[in-house]
């Protein structure tokens, strides 16, 4: 079997896929259309067609795509059909806030170890997960075959601590710091930008007047 | 003039590709295809020559977009070219990162108010931001022309929230409490959520397996 090295922006709109699909599934749906995907998702058809195309998920021209099958093979794709172990840096506000988050939301994605250089932090736990010096990264990352890791330290301290993750065999990083951080050697790093959340919510705060606007017009071209 | 109403999906990519327009004029280049963004952006060319039509940026035909006038186009529908002021609801770990995230990063989206309903928070300051009890949202909301506002509480009290900011006279929430929120009249509500971020990351964790795996199936194929 030759595989499609599958492109990184589409892999990022699986999980929209998926989420959509356990929706369809959840309401009974067994057949989707790449069309009712599309109003779903908010990503055009040929978009769809051409991410899940991308893994062989083809579909029935006409038909459309079983839902639960489909959904089975993007957890599939991801690596969703087992558990992944995630090592936490920085237990901090915000790491505080994604480890206690982390307990009640997600059981395949699972924060097991949490570091931190603060020696009034190390030994306390979060949501029942130790907090462990920075030193003992490597050793547990590999003793617990963390591959995965979530950077939630101040940006200047940032760049250090991935290339500390890379050292220590992490593959992926999440990275909530505000600093660019260079990938080192093939770890994958992915970065939460806020700015994209905040900006476009800005453009509905000015909906109002802008909808009122639109019924103006409307009118005025009736007349 | 007829206003056409942009859709929602297509609104929450604009910030996208503004990002990448940023990036092209730091870089001195003057022009860019669809094409050239559909690599930076990753999404396909056609969905975004779809999303620019939305608001009357066609470009020229076989030239492509003029890379500053875009940026100001963007930037004025999405309403950027004005301050936005916002207020964070919940001033625990969340709330606490966010504020300092702001302050640091933002100068268009600013939090300006900071709401609690503990009297322990209440009275000191975030990054130089009082916290404010609940009471007072609404007064402080139409004093202040707050608008836009940042839900960080725990799910249980989310709903509750969401509805005394829509009381107050806001427009657009941004979520980030795993509730699910009905947003009540015109108020928009928008989830963060970080499930679609990790699930992506799970399969980067994978990548060097299936790498391997490409390259001795394309040796046996070579055979």
């Amino acid at each position: 079997m030759r595989r499609i090295k599958i492109p990184e922006v589409a892999i990022r709109r699986l999980p929209i896929y998926l989420r959509v699909l356990n929706e369809l599934t959840s309401e009974d749906i067994q057949i989707v259309s790449s069309a009712e995907l599309s109003i779903r998702t908010g990503f055009s058809s040929e978009q769809i067609r051409k991410d899940l195309a991308y893994f062989g998920a083809f579909g029935t021209r006409g038909v459309g795509y079983d839902t639960s099958q489909l959904g089975h093979q993007i957890r599939k794709i991801l690596g969703l059909n087992r558990e992944t172990r995630v090592a936490l840096v920085g237990a901090g506000n915000l790491g505080t806030a994604l480890a206690r988050f982390n307990l009640a939301k997600h059981k395949d994605v699972r924060i097991v170890a949490i570091f931190d250089n603060d020696w009034d932090k190390i030994g306390k736990s979060i949501a029942g997960v130790e907090i462990l010096p920075m030193e003992d990264l490597k050793a547990v990352a590999q003793k617990q075959q963390i591959k995965m890791a979530i950077i939630a330290v101040p940006a200047p301290e940032a760049q250090k601590v991935a290339d500390s993750l890379t050292e220590a065999g992490i593959e992926a990083i999440l990275n909530f710091s505000p600093a660019k951080l260079k990938a080192r050697g093939k770890t994958y790093i992915q970065n939460i930008d806020l700015t994209i959340e905040l900006q476009s919510l800005v453009y509905f705060t000015n909906r109002r007047d802008q909808d009122e606007e639109t019924e103006e017009d409307e009118d005025e071209e009736e007349m």
